[in-house]
Order: C-alpha cells, then structure tokens, then sequence
C-alpha cells in the first residue's frame, strides 16, 4: 500500500489566503485554485471581478503543478517550439487541461507534492506572483 | 443597460458555512459550489473526504439550478420519462453539465435569481438538505 | 496534512489476475480495469478479444466505483426512473463517466477506498462477477 | 477480407516489461501504455509515482504512434510552425489526442505496425528511451 500525503481544507484556506493578499495588493481580482496531489480541487475562490475564463484556466493551472510537479511557467519555456526538445505540443494535451501558461505551482511538503495552487485573471507574471504568495503562507505556516 | 444583481464572495462564503455546518451535523464530507446568476463559480469546498465525482457535479448543480431557477430536485421528478412533458432528456444536454440530480438550489434576492449552490458526495435528500441550509444561511444574514 | 492509502502495482496486479482468472472459467474476455482512491488509472488489461468499447466503459466503471465508493450496480438500481428518490439522472454526469452498469466495486482496506476495480465486456452480472474475483484476491492476499 | 495482426496481451505485457526496466534503470516512475494496431488500449501500468496528467498522455502518444505509423517524436519537429510542410496544428485533432511530444513509439512485426506504444512522466527523450526499450523487448522475443 502506497501512504499519500494530502491538503487539508484549513491548508488549502490558508495558500489561498495568501494568494488573496497579494492579488490586494496588486489590485487585480484573482481566481484561485487548490488541488490535492491528483490534481482534484479542494477550494477555489473567484474574488470579487475575477474573470470567467480563468474559473476553468485556475483550475488547470493547479492541475498541471501538481502532476508535473513543477511550475506551468517551467513548462511554457520548453514549449518553446523552437526548442528541439520534443515538448512542443504538450499544451493542447487532455482537451488543453493542460495548461503551460505562467501561474500553476506545486505544493511540497517534506519533499513531496501534496498539492497544487493555481491563479488567473492578471499577467502570468502577476497570476505567478499570487501563487507564489500562496505557496509561501503554506510553508510559512506549515513547513 | 441591463443592472445585474450578483452574490459576492463575502456572501459566497456565508452561503458554504451554512451548507458546511449542516454537512457536519449529518456527518459527511460534502462539495459545496457557489456560482453566479450566470452560472460561473464563485466559491468552491472539498470538505476533508469529500468524493472526486463531486466536485465536477456540484459545480454542474449549482449551475443548473441558477441558470434554470429551480431546484435540481424539481427537474428530477419532471425528467421522468413516463411524464407527457416533453422534458426528458434534459439531463443530457451540455455533454450532461444539466443535473437533475437533488442538491443544487438557486439563491433569489428580492425575487430575483443572484446565484445557486450545488451540494454533492451524500445521497440527494441529504445533498439537498445541505443546499437548503446554504439557502437559509444566505437568507438569514442578508435578506 | 491528510494521510491516504493508495493501491500499489503489485496489489493492482493481483486484482486483475483474480478477475482474469474468473473470467477465463466463464469463457469471456474481459476489460479489466484498476484505478487508485482518486479515481485515476493504475492498472489496465485487455484479455485477446476484449471488447473496444469495454476499454473506456472498464474505466469509468473503476472510476466511479471509487469515486462513489459503493458498487456501480448500487446505482444502477437506485437510478431507475420510478423511484422518487432523485437519483436518476447521476449516469450522465461527468459527460456519461460515471458509469452506473454493473461491473465495477471499490477496494477497502480497513474500511478506507484504496481504489476500484472495472470489469466490461460480459454481462453486467458476469462483470460483477469478475470484479468481484479481483477483489477478493486482494482481501485474500492482503487483508 | 484482411487479415490484421495484432499484438496478443503476452506481447503487451512484454513490452511494458522491457519499458519498465528502463524506467527502473532512470530511477523515475513512468506510465506506460500499450495499444493495438487501431490504437485501442491492451495494457496499461503506472509505475508506483507516476504521473497522473500522464496516463492519458501515454494513451494518446500509443495511439498516435500505432495510427501514424511513426514516432511522436518525429512528428514533433514536422510540426514546428516556421516548416513549410503544412503539418503544424495537428497536434490540436482529435480534441488533442493526436499526441507529437516524443515518447511513443509504432510496434512493427514483418514491415506491418501490429501496436504501440507510449510512455510518459519524464522529459520527451527519457519517455522515447523507454518506449525504445519496450520495442525492443518485443523485437528480442517476438522476431
């Protein structure tokens, strides 16, 4: 039998309690999403103006981090068609779940994803910038 | 100019307290989904053992149930095929988004519909139990 | 954190050789599938003359197995329109993936879902059997 | 009439036998998908740690590579859009089934594409070393 470490919901509040500060900051209404380490959301919050499109592209965001276990923005440079690293192409897998735009990151904990967040709605540098606030509060609070 | 009246977060957020309390007391995990008066989600729980199939089919609840103005539950017992109502069938359109499944409820704010709550992973009395509780919640604090 | 238990390879593969070894005696080449707590595929054969359609329908059996965490046959019975239970209707969610024929169980280990197996391409009853067959290996082996 | 060779579910198994000693040797768990020669699933494993975002990836890079008749990895550099082959953009048909990030692979018996098979998880050149490695367990044992 394979032992699993998952979020929480408190866990998953709290990434996405970050994400919200810093989305305040910047001034710009955020979608956000947490999955678990399958990829399956916990919790999502669309703030205030946060826009349709990215109620489904949070979602995949978070999907792509948390089984690729590496950040979507990774991903979006070895697209790169140019590139020739055969990657080229992966962005239109699983119906366009998944997703290479900048924004998805893991959630690690001892070593081990144990979730992703997802954000969209600004600038991947922005929605980047969100998720990477969510990451901290969780590591701030529970690693 | 059409004036749209739309739940906002805070009021999203009190809509899945009530459905969470509720799913307490009967002692399963629940989804819970929040969307807007055109169906796009707003605000979304995985309770800590909620079901995988859930989560797709409380949000798909949820937005029947705004977009339609009904109860989830009023189109189940109108889809069934021995009725001369020309409904059945409902259940598969949209690539089967339009549940007819109990537990998705509409949220009206001086008779208009602002949003609705879809509830899965218990059977739909209980879903819908959960809904309604989110209805009250809504209701109690803002109307 | 959440701690799940998640079949391994190994017990995957012991399942799937109890339901193979069960539908050999009935003379009918299965699709067998094995899918861990979430829902997500581990294991998957095509005995030689599977049926095409049973490689999907196998899955989704597993999937929803799982996910549900009660037997696809379960459903089945509570689905038939009549019963005014406001469950008919749940077969076309998730875009038909929830699959409420005959043929697909959970797996449980100390009364946790650890997976689900799927079996397709017999009769409902003769599918149920098989899965069956693969989940009393695993008990037989492992519990 | 035609008469159609197939790979057997023995083939299939040796195959993903050969991919996952590879897969051993790299130190990273993979999925590993097997179809026959009309792209439909034999044999699937994923590896304990394999991606979830990756069984259907390697489904589709089998199916791709059985259908096409050529390594995904071949049509991946055909497809890049500054060639004047009119080619780019197939990796959208098929709701984006049609795979071309390197890593399947056509099975070949007598000149004749019998299966294929796909394998995802790591980079693009470590996915096509071990479909490699199951073609060539079957080549070792079957020709």
């Amino acid at each position: 039998m394979l032992i699993i470490n998952r979020l929480n919901q408190i866990e998953a509040k709290t990434i996405i309690c970050g994400a919200v500060h810093k989305a305040n900051e910047l001034g710009i209404p955020m979608c956000i999403s947490v999955v678990d380490e399958s990829g399956n959301l916990i919790a999502f919050e669309r703030m205030d103006g946060g826009k349709v499109h990215s109620v489904t592209i949070s979602q995949d965001k978070a999907f792509t981090a948390a089984s690729a276990r590496k950040g979507t923005h990774e991903f979006n440079q070895a697209c790169i068609p140019v590139h020739e690293n055969n990657l080229f192409g992966i962005h239109t897998a699983l119906g366009g779940r998944m997703c290479i735009v900048g924004g998805g990151l893991p959630i690690v904990s001892n070593g081990k994803v144990v979730g992703g967040i997802g954000v969209s709605s600004g600038s991947p540098a922005q929605d980047l910038g969100c998720a990477q606030a969510g990451v901290d509060a969780f590591t701030h609070n529970y690693n």
